[in-house]
């Protein structure tokens, strides 16, 4: 019999964490976060940002460092920070600036490479405002298409999963209008999404044969063709072609009747074939504790599933239920990627 | 002070209801709920079909009967049927046939002429089978529409609202493609719709002032235009009239953040763009209680939000709950709306 790896699941690097814009809800859920870590049982992990933001909204210890190495020794009594200054001023709770802008895209840059320099375990990405973004040249749609684009991995093999503890969604088209959907998916799409999908349970999740369910795009599935013939044309064929490949899907399905407790009870992830379509049943149910993971990368992503907030940020009213879930949830995935590795 | 309304709610007349599809769950599911009638507080109700498909899956006592008048005296003791026999051989549960069909449809056609002519107090309509409805001659997208015409009201004012202990919905556009919803939706049947939901809160629901909100149609509600125009050409112009006429109606919001416990503490209906915007969260959180009522007609109408599911009838594995909660929420309706025809 062959050496067991070692079966030590100590962390060897903390998590590398974003504030995300510094006027939003971030720096406050990542102190409400790293204050819990005890009572939620949290791996090690280092901020990545302005650490004037984090101390604005909380009076947690916060203490800079230049390595992350430094953070396993440190975390127990502060939250080790990665200092990002972009200016003088610091950017207010509440009300986004050019330099918050700046703060969020390069700490978004410094948290990303330390992960793929292995300086650190994964990265956990504070919630950041595209629109924002944007102004300060920063050309993708999200931070997910930029850490793939780092990660040398097309969008289209980079895949947005959302997890919450009822529920897993993947939508197969995402940040375009309704109208649109229809003429963009087609079944190499499908395909590929289902493909890292399947494989990303494994290997984040460690779900050695996943089940996969596939919705359908219109009401009742279409009706034999009745309303819409997508799921005759697109999806059908997707789906029978990847039984062929050997995975374990079916669909497609009503999408009103895939999301019941008995529905959910027989898959580990739903496809969906737009943004709401899967959007509105995790936050229906997993409101404050969706995470947003990103599939078929060589690095461990997560991020909280919800905004910047910027009408409740600095007030002490943020909940830090999905910032939690998304560290524990890297930590995690990144535990299971090293003991598969190890076992390989 | 002039003299009160009786404020006797004892109900003056029994509810019809039909078996629906003989081959479906209809007859299981109206027998059980009259088993739990004392359970389940339930007023007197009587059945509208085949007697002999009722026997055919339960063992209560069911009595023949040939005027409404004569339910409230029997329905302690036996479950009242109003008799309609289409064909020598009963059709079997989980096996469709056109006389089932014929049954269905014939079901339909008395049980809504009583409610019409005032011998029940409502309609409740079991499940049935579109498809197998059409190849007898019914021309109708559906029952909704089909008492609609009866009751001489417009499709376009009666409003399908779909309402569990969670949740009430109402989808703008219904059976259709959802390539065909933004080239369906108008700011005109917004407005139709938004005015008769919230009318039928008032009336069904004893509501004074309904709090409506708006799903948008696109993801982010379309982030300024930015993926899909439709909110800003169609749906915020329909809002900002309906609150000049004096409605109480907000939007449109991301779809995805409209079902959370805290949004849905906001509102008592939300007008959805289209089916699966309504019924994926309805069901994903009502999944069994779920009850279909038809607002904008004269006559009270509820129906079980689910379909005939022919693969377990005839087992005693269907679960009654959203029939009791639509024969519940039926006689609900009629009693505050003599109540509030009596006031005024």
């Amino acid at each position: 019999m062959a050496a067991e790896p070692s079966g030590d699941d100590t962390p060897v690097l903390p998590l590398a964490v974003t504030l995300g814009d510094p006027s939003g809800i971030g720096p406050e859920i990542i102190a409400k976060a790293w204050r819990l870590r005890s009572a939620e049982g949290l791996s090690p992990f280092f901020a990545v940002g302005d650490m004037r933001s984090l101390s604005q909204v909380s009076d947690i210890p916060v203490e800079r460092i230049h390595d992350p190495a430094d953070c396993l020794g440190l975390f127990d009594r502060a939250l080790p920070c990665f200092h990002v200054e972009e200016s003088a001023d610091v950017p207010m709770p509440g009300a986004p600036t050019i330099d918050g802008a700046r703060s969020a895209f390069h700490s978004l840059e410094i948290a990303t490479g330390l992960v793929r320099q292995e300086g650190a375990a994964g990265l956990v990405t504070g919630p950041i405002s595209k629109a924002r973004l944007a102004e300060v040249g920063f050309t993708f749609p999200g931070q997910t298409e930029y850490v793939a684009e780092r990660c040398g991995i097309s969008r289209t093999n980079a895949v947005m999963m959302l997890a919450g503890p009822s529920l897993r969604v993947v939508p197969i088209t995402i940040h375009i209008a309704l109208r649109d959907v229809p003429n963009i998916l087609t079944a190499e799409l499908i395909r590929s999404r289902a493909i890292v999908t399947a494989r990303g349970l494994q290997r984040n999740f460690g779900i050695a044969r996943p089940r996969l369910v596939v919705a359908a795009l219109n009401p009742h599935a279409g009706e034999q063709g009745h309303m819409g013939d997508e799921e005759e044309r697109i999806i059908a064929p997707a789906i029978a072609s990847l039984v062929e490949d050997g995975l374990d899907i079916t669909g497609p399905y009503p999408a009103d009747a895939l999301f019941t407790p008995r529905a959910r009870a027989g898959y580990d992830a739903a496809l969906c074939m737009y943004h709401d379509q899967a959007l509105i049943p995790l936050k229906a149910l997993d409101f404050d504790q969706g995470v947003n993971i990103t599939l078929g990368l060589p690095i461990v992503r997560t991020s909280p599933d919800h905004g910047t907030a910027f009408d409740i940020a600095g007030q002490d009213r943020a909940d830090p239920g999905a910032m939690i879930a998304a560290i524990r949830m890297a930590y995690e995935a990144d535990t299971r990627r090293r003991a598969s590795n190890a076992g390989a």
